[in-house]
């Protein structure tokens, strides 16, 4: 089985050659920050993700998490690997230094978290929703709140959860039927049932800190009458550490296609004490505070399962020897040729490539633009959170979705071989999957693109999504390569404001459609600038790299775009032509 | 959970009004046969699949099978169905009647298999392999051979395996290393290792009949050294009873991705004692008569699971209640209108119909022609199995690369519930992945495709394939469709045509584009074929689930052809510009 290494070539030349994050840490005033110090952080991450976490990955999905007398155990080394991960600092990375936190930016962060979710993605998961609950705490809970709880979920000390779901509330949160009683201390009485709760028990933390969305008992009907509670597993002594045990509870684990070694519990909470966080009824916009990050986070995930499988894909490819290459023998010396000489096996491998890479420019251009949004506080400030809203519904349903077709890739290059467990391909495809439903499903993410986030204020995030692109395209050197560029934003830019004035049942029937063209087009704008940028590299191997991964990219992944184009601007009404009784006969 | 009901209403449909069935059985006649009978034999196929095979489906995947003490085990039920299923006489639908088989048309078949799919991929499995097995040992097989054990193999009463992939030789069975050496006898010590070999052992049966690729001692190297022996499990006594243990043994089974009930073995041959089938070392082709059956089975399990898929998606799709339509309230008495009232989902469940009644049209079109193969003797003869030879690589093919897609859209609809195993919509897609590896991956049924079938002949097996959809399309009644097929009929023959004269490696380059291209195409001319015959149907449900549907392909899906048919026919330069070395940094 391949082991996972992390792309440190590819990190270094996207950050340098490509972003100049020297002159972007200048520019934002990160005066403590340099291109030195992220390869510092992140040669320590890849050993990290390497040694500790990647090694648990295989045996994990195997032995999966256990529930017994009401306690979640994980796989064996977990915990460990928990424990060292803490003491490294790694969950700090992004927290706020009064709590402790490192304050990094995100352009050092993102690389750490892509390798983590390469390394073993039942494993991030639950660190991985510990800093989104981090960013809930931080930005909406009581000072008294923060002092008790915040610095130890910066730290680590203790992990946070994400309690949303319930069974007849997913996607429509108007559904949601917890109930929040108010007690005479200021407290609140939690009771309910949720469901799909990552890491809601787990043995590697004293405590666990959840963040619940329920209804007060005066609460407007809808999403206009939730609020957010934080509700520990252990109540707090008066030193602040965990003592009584909370009334809340594990009630099963379900049993799942993948992410076996991550424990999604089924969580009941009976008259469990909690606090408010934020604004009573305004629990919407405080959890929103956590899956936005959340949403990013889970597109990272996609980007990690995707280099995990590209590594694993081309080194068997140049290990398998079957058959003659159509050029003729390239290894005489052999029975047979290596299969990466056969021209269906690189155009297979060059998908993993081109899609991989390219999703990895725009998780790091993303964290220039949540960089900007932190460390600004002038215009820079809003048109980032502009793009960052705008980029987050890309990031997540597109590198989700690319990520189920990579992974599914790296089987088809092993053949049979790849449909064994042992292997380690097919888990990808079945950690993966689960990228693509939760924090959203990928028809919410495109239909909070194409409704919400396009058309709000007359396409404004739009439009300073197409200002930063185009800024970019026009430093670009190749002439021929900005042309295409430019002809492409325009392109795109042009069909995005025609949706503007859409029908809302037939913006609704786009939805999926736009999200992928403008993920093929920002992945075609990316190549283009990242071939340009190769160009100038003395190390041949990104720039031959770089350069023929682009041509291939052009030539046969951009062409998906027009699919989709093909359908954007036209009526929804063959959706809903025929009769829901009418689809079966 | 859904429970699956075969598409009986579809199946009539296609059957009657599309192929007209009747007309069919007298032009080739099959006087015995007619519509009515066929409609009986699904009547109870239906029965069977859904009442013994498909209750068993769910539980399969949890339990698995277990070698223990050098035996397997399936798990509970599967044998007794197995039992019920030859005693009913399903697995002789297709024997030759001299040796009690039933001799029924394809057509008649290729629906039964369908449902058994659909039901239970895993229990059908083994039963496929016995059915492609059994036309080996009667077109193969000595007189005295066929007496021993060809009725059996035919009634069920023992089943059969194929044993070609070794560690080292899957694709490239030149490097196929199990030996066979002669004994006075007139039989073979066949001693070698073989792995992926589905059903390899269980407890089904009294014997298996495994057929297994060798060499002899003096066999020329590479692919024609390569002879097919027959190797029973245990060996006959006089009476042809099963008595001896031969040398075969069970190494291990695999832990896969999914088909968990299905036992895939490692085999060990130790001086296993076989008898040659056909000629020495003329193997190969042998083997092929099997292989060539069981590539379109596999493409028939492909099929299965888009019905299973697109089921429960729908059922799903119906009841879960999540927020308002777009188009306002459905359900006003309800909390929220179910989720088919989205757009969004509209497009998810059209995407599957779609697919999936297309892929049910070819494969009868498929039968169709595979019993003009049959029961023809003159020149009908001929071009059926020209037209069979080119569609067998794009039945394996697209209709699997299809059932990932369309399994995958089935969890897509049930959101995270669709993650969770206790619904079965995540079993499809680890199921169904398979098809897409074994019997030669995709990546080879391309390269036949576009390397062996187009070619040969100078496009002699695309020209019968072109002729005979000509001859459908021009029996269309609505002017406009007939002129929409001529002109998609026409331009993928030119197309195809124009790849006669390209360089070989520029072929393999586009082979998998190639087999896309032309999945697309076909499945478009069929839907245009299927909504001029529903229009003249009485029956409401058929006339607008096909002509809506058929709108909903024309637009939405076979735009697609256009990405792969604008690489067919360009250079695989791109393909082979980067060095293998120059992938990774």
């Amino acid at each position: 089985m391949h082991q996972y290494q992390a792309p440190m070539a590819d990190f270094q030349f996207l950050l340098n050659d490509w972003l100049d994050i020297n002159s972007h840490y200048l520019a934002i005033g990160a005066s403590d920050m340099d291109a030195e110090l992220v390869s510092e952080v992140m040669a320590q991450g890849a050993k990290f993700a390497q040694e500790v976490v990647a090694p648990l990955n295989r045996e994990g999905d195997e032995i999966g998490c256990k529930l017994e007398d009401g306690r979640v155990t994980t796989p064996e080394g977990f915990a460990k690997a928990y424990k060292e991960y803490v003491a490294k600092g790694w969950n700090a990375m992004l927290g706020n230094p009064d709590y402790d936190g490192q304050d990094l930016p995100y352009t050092a962060a993102v690389p750490i978290h892509e390798m983590l979710n390469s390394a073993n993605l039942s494993w991030r998961l639950t660190t991985m929703l510990t800093e989104s609950a981090v960013l809930a705490v931080d930005k909406h809970a009581s000072e008294e709140l923060k002092t008790q709880y915040l610095a130890k979920l910066i730290s680590g000390e203790w992990t946070g959860t994400m309690n949303l779901t319930e069974p007849q509330a997913g996607t429509d949160l108007a559904l949601l039927s917890t109930k929040a009683e108010p007690q005479a201390d200021n407290s609140y009485s939690i009771s309910g049932n949720k469901i799909f709760i990552t890491g809601g028990d787990h043995d590697w933390t004293s405590n666990i800190v959840h963040l619940v969305l329920a209804r007060l008992p005066d609460a407007p009907k809808g999403v206009k009458g939730i609020s957010l509670f934080l509700v520990p597993k252990f109540l707090l002594n008066e030193q602040n550490e965990p003592e009584t045990a909370n009334a809340v509870s594990v009630g099963s684990i379900e049993k799942k296609m993948g992410i076996k070694a991550s424990p999604t519990c089924v969580m009941n909470f009976d008259g469990a004490t909690g606090w408010l966080v934020g604004e009573a009824n305004n629990g919407l916009a405080c959890m929103f505070t956590m899956m936005n990050d959340a949403r990013f986070q889970v597109g990272m995930q996609g980007l990690g399962t995707c280099e995990a499988s590209f590594q694993g894909a081309l080194s068997y490819a140049r290990e398998r020897l079957q058959s003659r290459s159509p050029q003729g023998p390239q290894q005489p010396n052999e029975k047979a040729d290596s299969i990466i000489h056969q021209p269906d096996v690189r155009r297979m491998l060059l998908t993993q490539k081109a899609l991989t890479e390219g999703l990895r420019a725009l998780s790091l251009l993303y964290a220039q633009q949540m960089d900007v949004e932190k460390y600004c506080s002038d215009h820079r400030k809003a048109q980032a959170k502009q793009i960052v809203s705008f980029l987050t519904p890309i990031c997540k349903g597109f590198m989700t979705d690319i990520a189920t077709e990579v992974t599914n890739i790296g089987i088809q290059v092993y053949g049979g071989h790849g449909y064994v467990r042992e292997w380690g391909m097919e888990q990808l495809v079945r950690d993966t999957r689960i990228a693509q439903l939760y924090e959203g499903t990928n028809g919410i993410q495109a239909a909070d693109l194409i409704g919400r986030k396009l058309t709000r204020d007359g396409g404004a995030m739009l439009n300073a999504t197409v200002e930063m692109l185009s800024a970019r395209i026009n430093s670009m050197n190749n002439k021929k390569q900005l042309e295409q560029a430019q002809l492409l934003l325009h392109e795109w830019h042009q069909t995005s404001c025609q949706l503007l004035n859409s029908e809302a049942l037939d913006v609704a029937g786009a939805a999926t459609d736009y999200l992928h063209y403008s993920g093929y087009v920002i992945l075609g704008l990316l190549w283009l600038q990242m071939s340009d940028a190769a160009n100038k590299s003395t190390n041949t191997k990104i720039k031959e790299g770089k350069t023929k991964t682009c041509e291939f990219y052009i030539k046969r992944i951009l062409p998906r775009k027009d699919v989709h184009k093909s359908v954007v601007l036209s009526s929804a009404s063959d959706l809903m032509a025929l009769e829901a009784i009418n689809f079966d006969f």
